[in-house]
């Protein structure tokens, strides 16, 4: 079973790596970071390097897809014809096409969602419309025949077990629960927004609208394979040191 | 603040990344992800790359550190001198010293535990007594004094939330947990060894296992500022290629 993950600079790490992490309870699982080609993808952050390791090319027939969000790059990387043409090409023959956080706004790009039960993040919610989706904002994961979309950035773990259980069985996904470990327990509870005061969705704005600044401030993309690693880390390294 | 994190060969990933999301809440936050020397880190996938953005040497301050567990590279961290002997020394300084999962066992191996309430991944409660630590099996987090220890893997969400908690206060925590949209809801309920059947615990373990016999049969370190990207790639996906 191929699993294929879109690495694109910009994203939000967690998004792609809280699934990653449960599926990797798939027996023969075989994983794929995906990109216009392999190499260093910086992530929001603008600190955190994740490796690409194979192009679109180089994987036409994954089994699984997966798409996460970002703060400052969803919508360029909705744009960009090589992402939407291979998603197109690969979701006919998927078993599952997957995605986490404002990643569905991608998939939506894609023409994936039209007719569809979706959901996004919350501050997304409202753009998942405009590509012919029908937002179901209470649900942390939501499935519509093949497709699978996630609420905000950490909702990509239980995305992630609940992906087990379908396509291995309960007793493995609850297998891979132990391993990770995975018995929540937020020492807060405004992660949803139904539970968020006025003054806790203004904040999460302030600071959402700071990670975007701040990536636009530094804006690059860094990838492709003939790239000297300590090019790529000493770009890191300038931005992080010339931060505010 | 200076946030370090050690970006070690053999790591799990999400240890490591589902603190960072949440710290990133923190206002002026710098980022560090720290080895020997700068360069990518195959993490204990053998797939996922992640970058290492500095060295010790460089990072002799950090106000934070934070060390994640791995399935099969613990223990051989746990007995690198450069490593623990950095550990050593930046802990005199931290405001906060804190782990997830089995990075307990470094902190351990490091001093660091000695005389200390802590935790760990369920599977390496045990080894925790041979630090001199004094287990908590039952907390999802556990502070003594500055150090923080969390359990496995997925809880280090909990751990980097309520550190944001502690350093910036309530309000920013809450704001951050909505960004995150952190509201839990796992589709199993087995996350908790007190919760999970004795099937649940074999099967586990078994898992477990063949994550860690996957990695020493591929296992290799390629690291360095002076590695061209399309070697690490190539190693990566050739050892990808080649399971069974």
């Amino acid at each position: 079973m191929q699993i294929a993950i879109l690495a694109y600079p910009g994203m939000t790490a967690l998004d792609a790596i809280g699934p990653y992490e449960m599926l990797r309870g798939l027996p023969e699982a075989e994983f794929r970071f995906v990109w216009h080609e392999p190499g260093p993808i910086v992530t929001d952050s603008c600190v955190l390097v994740v490796g690409a390791t194979h192009s679109f090319q180089e994987t036409p027939a994954p089994d699984i897809v997966l798409i996460g969000g970002s703060i400052p790059a969803t919508m360029s990387t909705a744009a960009d014809d090589g992402v939407l043409t291979w998603l197109r090409k690969v979701h006919l023959g998927t078993t599952w096409t997957a995605s986490v956080c404002s990643g569905s706004l991608i998939l939506g790009a894609a023409g994936i969602l039209r007719g569809k039960d979706a959901t996004c993040h919350w501050a997304g919610q409202r753009v998942l419309t405009t590509f012919g989706a029908n937002p179901q904002r209470d649900k942390r994961i939501v499935r519509d025949g093949k497709v699978i979309t996630a609420a905000g950035v950490s909702a990509g773990l239980d995305l992630g077990l609940w992906l087990v259980g379908e396509i291995a069985g309960q007793p493995r996904a609850e297998a891979t629960q132990l391993c990770i470990e995975y018995d929540p327990r937020p020492p807060f509870d405004t992660g949803h927004i139904s539970k968020a005061s006025a003054r806790n969705k203004a904040d999460a704005v302030l600071m959402m609208k700071g990670m975007i600044s701040a990536r636009d401030a530094g804006a690059e993309v860094v990838a492709g394979s003939k790239v000297l690693w300590a090019n790529v880390i000493d770009r890191v390294r300038r931005r992080s040191a010339a931060k505010p």
